[in-house]
């Protein structure tokens, strides 16, 4: 089954849309919003599931679905909180700001909790004051979970998994250092993150999906140019059923929490720091891996972050190269307050 | 006017409370819930309002008000962001860790992203899995705002405070170092929160509402014990409005954001850190800054963190002597998963 949320009022207009991305039929019979589905799961599925089989055989009336029409399936959220699951990623940004990574990072996940109430549409501009905040995209994949128990266990978290996305993580680089260095984490740096128009239910996924893991090539556009390709489901060094878990040791998690996994990232084939979409590499869902890689090869980075104008396209298909979750595709604007 | 969520669903049942606290009478002509009520906070409120001056007059049927029957005014929010705003507290806490404090503390607000979806009832027992992770309360003034823009000023952002609260901001000391070492702030070591049983309108508060600060005395009792009695409105460096300007500055906050001040805490006459009640000081609202006065006195703390069992209550009295926004009044208990 795939979901959307239909820009409307604060919640969005739920809507049912077919596999192909091409129809939609309204949730509405049903249920109204995607927060009051996830609110009661466990009764309200089994009815979106038979709308979503009879929209595919063409039995309910349906209309064109347009990814542009999408806010965020949550257009808030009561909870966003993003692993780094890729420590890949963590170690090569580390390796070039010269910082040594705990060895624990490879066993004790890193979370921060994001801020959820404000999530941007997949086409909505991403209006920011100041481009010297150091503007970046992340691609990452993230899920929604049921209620989920304090001190819930990774197997048991995999099936409280109830739909399955992609996102920009929106990144402010150069405020980053100095939030950090204060000690309280991410907060400034993280302005709103957007999401994919269309979230699946992991069953849609088919093999793609096993154990807490999507095995598939994330792939980012900047400018409309190829980006990066890695796959989801490599060099995952921790699963969704571990992530969630992590963040339910403390506290229960209500349903419609969203759990990101960090930036997609693979290392080359050699072992060594992916390498570009130029050099036939994998490339990277986010600048700063690219800029890292420039400066651990020429003492600094060369590609500057995004600046007013430019447009950054993140999608993932399935086997057949057909769309999974819609794209998310924005261009970075200047807010004017 | 006075608003409480009596437990029912997921989001309470909102009811207009007395100033006096005792008795009450259901929103529901009005509004279902507090959330739906700021999300629609213009056109809403003045009906509120008329029904609590219709419930102050005896006018329109009412009932008993128990603060034990209520959630918090949000049962689940958007957004719970935290402040340092008694840059006091984090100066002691530092000193007795033996970490520098840099300056800029002073002049750029501490603020963390804290998780929101599962609040508890302010006589909801907090129950967590272990007494070893160093369980510790935090008094501290919250407010609920509007939507507020991104990049708005510390002066239009106080003009942006819907409600005024005050909460426990439940901290497991034990595991915070371990996670500011990681860097990306806190997560397992923030369980869930909890607030007052009734939120205020900023109007109801007098004159002790000045400037975006709260100036009353924060009780807290530890086991029945006077534990503290800092004045809100001392020693705060950043007000509200900064607080919640410094939250907004890279991204919009949406209707029902909760901010939180941070731990209350006054130094004592001399400028020194503040004295135990014991000493005829103004105390604590959380046990850690009491073991750091312990510490820089002797060397180390004695008084340990709350054990299964232990009870804390929080509360403010207006000059009169009444509650303002009824109890907060835990017990900690143990987590079976």
């Amino acid at each position: 089954m795939k979901l959307a949320s239909l820009k409307h009022g604060r919640d969005g207009r739920l809507v049912i849309v077919s596999r192909d991305l091409t129809r939609a039929t309204d949730a509405f019979p049903v249920v109204a919003t995607l927060q009051a589905a996830l609110d009661d799961w466990e009764r309200l599925s089994p009815r979106l599931a038979d709308l979503a089989e009879q929209l595919e055989i063409g039995s309910v009336p349906s209309f064109r679905f347009h990814e542009h029409h999408c806010a965020s399936p949550l257009p808030r959220a009561y909870q966003w909180a993003d692993g780094s699951a890729y420590v890949n990623h963590v170690a090569l940004v580390r390796q070039a700001r010269g910082v040594e990574m705990p060895p624990s990072f490879w066993t004790d996940p890193l979370m921060y909790q994001g801020g959820s109430d404000s999530f941007l549409g997949p086409r909505d501009p991403i209006t920011l004051p100041d481009e010297a905040h150091g503007i970046d995209f992340e691609g990452e994949v993230a899920v929604i979970t049921d209620d989920v128990p304090m001190g819930v266990t990774p197997a048991a978290a995999r099936g409280l998994i109830r739909l399955v996305m992609i996102a920009n993580d929106v990144s402010l680089r150069n405020l980053i250092p100095g939030e950090l260095g204060k000690g309280f984490g991410f907060f400034q740096s993280k302005s709103s993150s957007a999401f994919s128009p269309v979230a699946v239910t992991p069953d849609e996924l088919g093999t793609a999906w096993q154990d807490g893991k999507l095995s598939r090539p994330l792939l980012a556009f900047f400018n409309g140019e190829p980006f990066g390709k890695p796959d989801a489901g490599v060099d995952m060094t921790f699963d969704f059923g571990t992530l969630i878990a992590h963040a339910a040791r403390t506290r229960p998690l209500v349903a419609g929490t969203v759990i990101g996994s960090g930036t997609v990232s693979n290392r080359d084939a050699d072992g060594g720091p992916g390498r570009p979409i130029a050099e036939d590499g994998l490339g990277y869902v986010c600048i700063a891996e690219l800029r890292t890689v420039e400066t651990i090869r020429n003492g600094e980075p060369k590609t500057p972050f995004m600046r007013f104008g430019d447009a950054v396209r993140i999608e993932m298909k399935d086997a057949k190269g057909h769309s999974i979750f819609g794209a998310i595709d924005q261009i970075v604007r200047k807010h004017h307050p």
